[in-house]
């Protein structure tokens, strides 16, 4: 098992990168209703006033407890309803019964916020030494549960045949227009993985080689009339395009289209954290599975990138939105790179347990925090998943 | 197909029921919170919010719009969330997807519960003849709705791990202590189901004739200390006490005490509507199954009464507790009276299409409202479920 | 609990009787291959070779056992393979793997057979008297299994894609043919249940006083033309004419015909014991579940009749087909008679724990040995299920 | 696309072979009954009966039907019943009804056998140039549905509580003893595939380069003995040692030890295709699942080697029992190689389609027909699955 152990944020900036991470997952709430943030639509998804008491259990479980011997525990009670997974930190409340719990209230995890970070800030002012390493993973943690606290409401939101639009003003990410040009990656022995004083996530690391064959990976993201043309086509009616699993995925679902996209009169629309809105035929596909992706790339004659082509790519001059629209699936099952050590403690199950059944995505999505992501950074979602900010990217052999 | 008919309250004093009833509705929800309001613990549950919609969405749909010109209606959408059942009122929102609905907020239930209110008012100062028997049913409708609200609550309190008290005040009603005596029943042919001028539900009705043989009903209820005598003599782990499908039931859902029984340390708990509190054995016991009254009675050497019984002797001197504490279940299962009518129209659907696979309960709850329960009623559940209050009396062949 | 008590068949004539009964078993798998015997097409359905064993281990347990002191257990390990459901007599293999029993194979269970045989024919030359009463109890049994047999057999045959005949020159019996005229019952006190000397199950007794009120009852069966008009009115579309549950099950099996029937290019077509045959519209429907004879008496404008309207009845002149073609479902639940009081010992859970989510059915079908039913007969099945030959007389109030 | 092209063996060799591979099908089923080979025990598995007609559906339809005009197809109807899987060859029976198939039954099985060998036999006499490889395929086909029914027999006899042995006379194979010793493998830039003239699947393929970080793999097999003390030390309780999914297998399937293994009066049993025998510590232990090695790799301070490590190493001096006993988990899940091609047309379906979801074991098992593998051969099943002759070798970075 290795540490968590990287450059931080030296102390003040911590301190107001903390404020700003917190205040950030406040401000995504904003126009919540408390009925909103206490349902769950779905096994895979968690109300938003978990996601807001979960990330402040985590300051208090890894961090208060531990460094700071004064600190009061806000309930209890707590530490069994907002612990999300980790064995090592005790039983925990049933996943699927998350959205059971009116109680605590939206009022009551408000005021636990402040109360954890009133503690956090006095811990900041001098932080101990191996405090500060589990704050910025924490800090990370957050950002990464603002994502799911966007995908999850917007499940949500779409299950209710009202459709309510979470933010009227919402707009789409600019993203690169145009025809997609396949550019060669570099090939033979690469390095692969993350190394350097930044932050990373332990299924980053260790930096390592890899043997890369020559290939080409496209500048640009897959369109939704691109989709359209793959639907047109009879893209989910062919189950030679399919894998075997994901055909009969695809009949389970009644798969006909991504997620979101409705169908009325001809025309077609896409449920959006705006309300419902007229499909764009010139923007990114988003919120499609990998099985999808799979097919789309055997109907378009390519194949999806493994996730080192990606990562030797993403840096070429001319890879247009890396990030920022969409996270990209790539060929590769999620598992862990040779020479892979989980961190220790609790905090080892973060990443490590999660490594069989689960594909990689790289990039990032127009939910994802700005800053969070990186090129070595390793996204991964079983294959059937279509709730995630997810698209294409293709390749092809040289 | 039958009419509607019945001598229904006169106008004013409608018009004072009217206003009673939808407010008695309102104060049961006074303690709960939006988030309270919002969730569905299981399929058989609905959220309270939508109970207080969907009585409001009897009124707009069977009274207002039918008998109200000027009517106009809140918002269109509501009919598809608010429906129940009535298939010949249109297509409505899936049962088990009733949890989902974040939206309308409980803000947006009041308002609409105000506006159909108020457009009540203006109809109940002169109503309509032929509404008069709709407007009651509504009542009667929204008064079962009232009972429901406070069972499902229960259920969904009771599913989160930090028990929260729906009332910290709530106290038990009062019951008739002491052993149990066996009054013998009226025989031979008697007249059962409801005749006369007082409002009634089709499933009443006819009122008929039946042959009953000699038998003997138990003044009282079945207490909690008979019931853990039950258990500690291995009720729930002898086969042969139990229907086929009782016992599978049983093994499915790991039964072991009536719902809401916690054991801790050796002693016995209880969901309440109060909170958690120390079972007390001299109370009647509730949330029984049908399947577990029915084990019960045979270990007991006894058996259910049938419903006929239960009305014969119901009205009989020492016959206590005949409601307000548990619906009673019986032998019988709940099928058509000789001669049985369905009302007409979308409401001939309010009773009739669940006569199969469920059984009769008879008396009343303490969660009925008063005056609403008759000797006559039929209440019915399928025999596995128990988050109802329901218990048991005990008769025997004379 | 009462004794099972009955003038049986004496001596010579029960041993006669006894091994007309097995042969008769054997005879119905004569046409079978072993690889036919040993699979279960569903949970309901048990295999024919477990059906063969299962009545062998009735005699072996409950008559040899007790009777014979000389008698040698032919595989004590059978006890676990061929108990049905008696909780008293010892623990027993699931119910849905009886189709993974490849071993016993045929032959062995052929020799399980003659080795039981040969010692029930040593018993039989002097019977111990109260081995009677259970040994003619064996022989019901079987019998009951004979037409499980055939109605499993049917079922694991159809559904083979080849839908193999089972004897191509199977014959379907006769039946009353012609309109359907409705005659009047016996009405007010009458006398329902079985009683007097020969043999009846225990489910059938006592004899007791029921009130009918007016009501006549078909003096024929439904028939296919009948079902046929049901069918293009739209009987499997218009849920108002379903209860709940039934178009619950409807929806979910995707019923639009009786079990068995085919459509193929226009015309219709079923799936009997000889094979695919055109459909007769003039012959008796049969494999239709209660849900769907309910639906088809509301569609008619009738109802089913009550389970004593038809025993009351059964005897008048008239009244055709009232046994050979089809069991006929009536409007009555399965639950005990007043007074009803289950055999001793373990074949007391004979009938008395299924008294419960069922629905009873009258009369006997085509695949009824001969003999074996009575005016009082109660068979019973859940309202879903439709591979008995089950079929529908209607009835209406006077 | 690429197509099926290797050196085959030659005109008479090649008739020699085929003689071969089908009569080791027949002799593989001859202490089979008929009951035996027709029931199928789970989803997963299928009839022996149905292997071997698929096997020769198989020659019928990419060999005989497309390179011998005059052959007659033996039944029309097979093809919909004997297809696995391929969906370019049109319909199929669903797959976890295979063992609903009485007929054809096991006589007829042996004749369709008899009639395609016999077409088989003339063509082979004169091979076309183009069918030479598709019958090499078939054979390698038919070899492994050799291994299925062996492993899916012992499956269902399994599941008979009476434990028949298949052959009472079997024998475990011989294996390396003793304590294991980690041996290093080739590390940088290695070649991993198949090339040259033999026979390989397309999976194996293209041979490529690798890049392999230093690490070590042991000589030999995990033994029943190290299981044992896994085990003891609470290796089915520790959820940490677990991955998260194959935690919630463990606990859905209850297991406490690997498939196969019974504990009765404290010592341990394995159920063998000789039936039930004790538990031999030094043995290799077999019909684990992925995530039960995965955890059992943890527990020992170890992990599993990745696909290219095992082929890699395999032929190193010291490597023992690489094939004969156990198919042996890698850490790698079931993706294409770099440069991928299925075959071209219906065949292509063989491996591609499956490439999700999965992990790969290496070697071979003694199931494995004699020289059917090889070190690039893929094999592949889900991380949950224990009915394979599935073991486990340990690797460590160096």
């Amino acid at each position: 098992m290795n540490d968590l152990e990287f450059n931080a944020t030296p102390g003040a900036a911590l301190a107001r990168r903390f404020t700003g991470v917190r205040a950030r997952t406040e401000a995504l709430v904003a126009l919540l209703s408390p009925e909103d943030q206490v349902i769950q639509s779905m096994p895979d998804a968690s109300p938003a006033k978990w996601h807001r008491a979960h990330t402040t259990w985590f300051f208090e479980t890894f961090v208060l407890r531990r460094f700071d011997p004064g600190y009061q525990v806000f309930d209890p009670g707590y530490a069994f309803l907002f612990n999300s997974y980790y064995e090592a930190a005790g039983p925990r409340h049933a996943r699927p019964k998350r959205g059971l719990l009116t109680r605590p209230g939206t009022a009551e995890v408000s005021a636990y916020r402040i109360h954890v970070d009133a503690a956090m800030a006095r811990l900041l002012a001098a932080p101990p030494e191996p405090a500060v390493a589990l704050i910025e993973l924490g800090l990370q943690h957050e950002e990464q549960h603002q994502e799911l606290l966007r995908t999850d409401m917007l499940h949500a939101l779409a299950e209710n045949p009202l459709r309510p639009a979470w933010d009227p003003d919402w707009q789409e990410p600019s993203h690169a227009a145009g025809p997609i040009t396949y550019i060669a990656g570099p090939e033979g022995v690469v390095e692969i993985g993350h190394a350097g004083p930044g932050f990373a996530f332990d299924n980053e690391t260790p930096r390592h080689r890899a043997w890369l064959a020559p290939y080409r990976i496209a500048d640009r993201l897959i369109t939704n009339g691109a989709w359209l043309s793959f639907i047109e086509d009879g893209g989910y009616r062919k189950p030679t395009l399919w894998m075997s699993d994901g055909w009969a995925a695809c009949a389970a679902g009644d798969w006909k289209a991504p997620l979101y996209w409705e169908q009325r009169d001809g025309a077609w629309w896409q449920f959006t954290p705006g309300g419902v809105r007229p499909l764009e035929p010139a923007r990114p596909v988003r919120h499609v599975s990998w099985y999808e992706a799979d097919a789309f790339a055997r109907w378009a004659g390519k194949r999806l990138p493994i996730e080192a082509e990606f990562e030797a790519a993403a840096r070429l001059p001319g890879f247009h939105d890396a990030t920022g629209i969409v996270w990209q699936w790539t060929g590769s099952a999620y598992r862990p790179y040779p020479g892979f050590q989980p961190w220790e403690g609790a905090i080892g199950e973060y990443n490590g347990k999660f490594m069989v059944g689960q594909m990689v995505l790289r990039g990032g999505s127009l939910a994802t925090p700005p800053g969070h992501a990186r090129p070595s950074y390793r996204n991964f979602f079983p294959p059937d998943k279509r709730w995630q900010f997810s698209g294409v990217r293709l390749a092809e052999d040289a």
